[in-house]
């Protein structure tokens, strides 16, 4: 029970302990986008930061962020782009559910929130990595992470990179930390320009004026109650409800106990605070889903679900491989490697080595592995015999894996089990306008209220491609930073 | 925009038009019992209806009541069943999600529910249907409705009938409607009790005392507003929110206009309702859907999906097939049938001889059909030789179809294309305690408000039986009635 996170009305508060025009809950990616935002535009901003220090999920992030339609990155790596293409990539792959107007919305301001980025101070190395992988191994800055050039992707849009990642000096294997140098030059940006912060500031529910209008926050700080005024605006910038068990059984119970990417901040308050007030919420169902494999490994074999049938090309973006296995694949994947192609694999580069699995079976024959794995007998045969005929043709017809990874599967041959192999968070939350208010259910804004980031349903529906949360974050954080300060 | 959502303070109703101990929102199933039970306990009870008469969707049904654990008519009949079985049943059937505190609930409470029907007039003929169907295809009082006697659900609790079908007399084939015979006799007995009802009345708003206690409703009769007060409990029961597109679009964006099993005043209203007073919710994305072909023609062939392989016993639930296709297949599904299969399912008995179709392409070789239907090269003739082996030897080793289905495919060979042959309606709605209370986002239920059918989040979450609407909304609709009766 959490009778906390009734709405205060305003005339319940005797006096309030700290005050600002604009006052953003969360100092992660979209705290600090609407902090710089709001900032820039001449209000006294106040954030409120549950931890210690700024950072959120972000900071711990690989630090993608999603951009396209032809940054000035993109051009320096050599690849085209445009808007168009861009969004026609995103109706589908953030789908089904995808907002054609928010995609349409994001993508045409994707070039101009590049821009921006740099102008804060974020640094991005005009290199390109193209090999198969989570993040790139060094300070590359431009990487697919979505499946844009698998298929069926590929025959949708012209398949452009679209993960931008901050330079991240002396990167070392396996600190996933670009995500840092995305936030520190944002939080310099804010401060410089007069943000102030408060931490260990934990907010629990939002206040009320008598004709609705929300008027700042109550919290508690060390244990002990205080309200906040927000003379503008309140944004709401808390992170998704992936450590929340009851809503993640409520709304996503495939991912319930198996958070990933996330921080135990994320436990949905912000979204529960504006739904006391009678907010809408939309996607709730719909995750991010990390395939805890390395995908040097899953592109160099097969992957087969508890039926033996492949399923999904293996060199598609390993999280929506991880969606596909989770929802579609009752959580139940083997991947089909032979010595050589594992050995290949062991050997190849990659950031995550980590993630990179020894095989759980290892047999003279397919009929053996069937039977090891405890497959039904012949499936697999014939999925290891059909792959095989066709890739000593340079031919994938079921699922259109690309030519450059296509190898008849030889022996000794082995499987990886991975099943329960997924963790991810939530992408469902708050539903808000393109200039980031909240919404009622009656479709009316909330005045006075603002949110972005993953407390929010953003760009990604039931799809997801990396660099979405801290793209979607970021963009709709200055919107909300932007609207909350003229409100 | 729909600012008549809005919570309505008491304080700025002059005067109330209607007013009773408990009043109801919709006569469908859950409202029906609601009001019975309410009248019951003494309560003086008032029924708004949208519509010009009772029913709802409850009266346009098949009719189905999904109920076990031992009822008079399972034995009649000549099944064992416990509430332990019913149990282990439902919690495997209606996940992932499923909650164990309202299966096990339901389980233990269903014979004596079974009694109270019957108490009410609802007639059952001891008889029961084992063929394949959707429905019954006379007035037989019971059927397999969830898959139970089909794998994996055979596997992990004794498969009994749980489907139980009021008794129709004079029932015509096509002429679904024994749902009829249920809401019947539910509302002579809620009238007989002194139940009151008013027709052509849009709720669409709760009114509510300063101290959040919900005191009444708005509504709209023939476009004028009126308020209505309700001196001990307001229970909302006015259905799904399958005709509600931007729901649909939020929430279940796959079902999006293809409402089934609905009527066109699920709109959603009375979950905003709620919302607007911060009311919580649960399982929004998970849907029933109806599968549209003949089960007699399913269960004689195999299904495949895009990529030619099998993926769900065709002896299966025709509602799962529906979710599995829908859902895991990217709505795509082909049935391969032979000429002799066919012929037989077309000649068997149905009450839904609508739904037999005819193959969408004819070959005299796998191969031809394969091609035909444009699938890759060699796997639907994998598939079939697979099948066709294990079949004559009285096996289904990938999928447990029952051997009394098993037959070798042979020639000529057809394929029905069931692509984009789903419809349904949604199963997520508002949180509520066991005694039907609407649960605000805090944890504590909302003073004065109860719900039942399907705008809540009933017994199903992400699986499905039929019968499970019926059931659950009349089951929860009478614990509303008495917790509101006597609130």
């Amino acid at each position: 029970m959490d009778t906390d996170v009734y709405p205060r009305p305003v005339s319940q508060i005797a006096s309030w302990d700290l005050e600002a025009d604009v006052v953003i809950a969360g100092y992660g990616i979209a705290g600090v986008a609407a902090a710089v935002e709001a900032a820039s535009a001449g209000a006294d901003v106040l954030v409120l930061e549950r931890t210690g220090g700024w950072g959120g999920a972000a900071a711990m992030a690989g630090g993608f962020i999603y951009l396209g339609g032809g940054t000035p990155l993109q051009k320096a790596c050599g690849f085209d782009d445009s808007v168009d293409n861009m969004a026609a990539f995103l109706n589908v792959a953030m789908g089904p559910g995808a907002d054609a107007d928010r995609v349409g919305d994001y993508c045409a301001g994707s070039v101009e929130h590049f821009d921006w980025l740099v102008r804060c101070g974020v640094p991005f190395k005009p290199e390109f990595w193209g090999e198969p992988g989570w993040e790139p191994p060094g300070d590359q800055g431009l990487m697919f992470t979505g499946g844009e050039n698998a298929y069926p992707f590929n025959t949708i849009a012209e398949p452009a990179p679209r993960g931008h990642i901050p330079q991240m000096a002396n990167k070392k294997a396996g600190e996933a930390s670009a995500g840092y140098m995305l936030m520190k030059p944002l939080v310099e940006t804010a401060a410089a320009a007069g943000v102030r912060a408060v931490y260990d500031v934990h907010a629990s529910a939002l206040a009320v004026e008598s004709d609705g209008r929300v008027a700042g926050l109550v919290a508690r700080q060390y244990g002990k109650p205080i309200a906040i005024r927000a003379r503008r605006g309140v944004v709401l910038a808390a992170g998704s409800f992936a450590y929340n068990d009851a809503m993640m059984a409520q709304f996503a119970p495939r991912l319930l106990g198996r958070p990933g990417a996330s921080i135990e901040q994320h436990d949905g308050q912000a979204i529960r605070m504006a739904q006391a007030l009678g907010a809408d919420l939309a996607h709730m169902d719909a995750t991010e889903v990390a395939f805890l494999v390395d995908p040097q490994q899953t592109v160099r074999g097969i992957l087969v679900n508890g039926r033996g049938q492949r399923y999904v090309p293996e060199d598609m973006y390993s999280g929506r491989i991880g969606q596909l296995t989770l929802y579609h694949q009752d959580d139940t994947a083997y991947l089909i490697i032979d010595g050589d192609a594992q050995e290949e694999a062991m050997a190849a580069t990659s950031p995550t080595p980590f993630l990179k699995r020894p095989a759980t079976w290892v047999c003279e024959s397919v009929a053996e592995l069937e039977s090891e794995i405890g497959l039904p007998a012949g499936v697999l045969q014939d999925t290891v015999r059909v792959y095989n005929d066709n890739a000593a043709r340079g031919e994938d017809p079921l699922l259109h894996k690309k030519p450059e990874w296509l190898k008849p599967i030889g022996t000794p041959v082995g499987a990886i089990d991975l099943r329960a192999s997924c963790a991810g968070f939530t992408l469902g939350g708050l539903q808000t306008t393109l200039d980031s208010e909240v919404l009622h259910v009656s479709g009316a804004p909330i005045p006075g209220l603002y949110a972005a980031g993953r407390c929010t349903a953003g760009v990604a529906a039931w799809g997801y491609a990396s660099g979405i949360s801290l793209g979607d974050g970021s963009f709709y954080g200055r919107r909300a930073g932007r609207a909350a300060a003229k409100n």
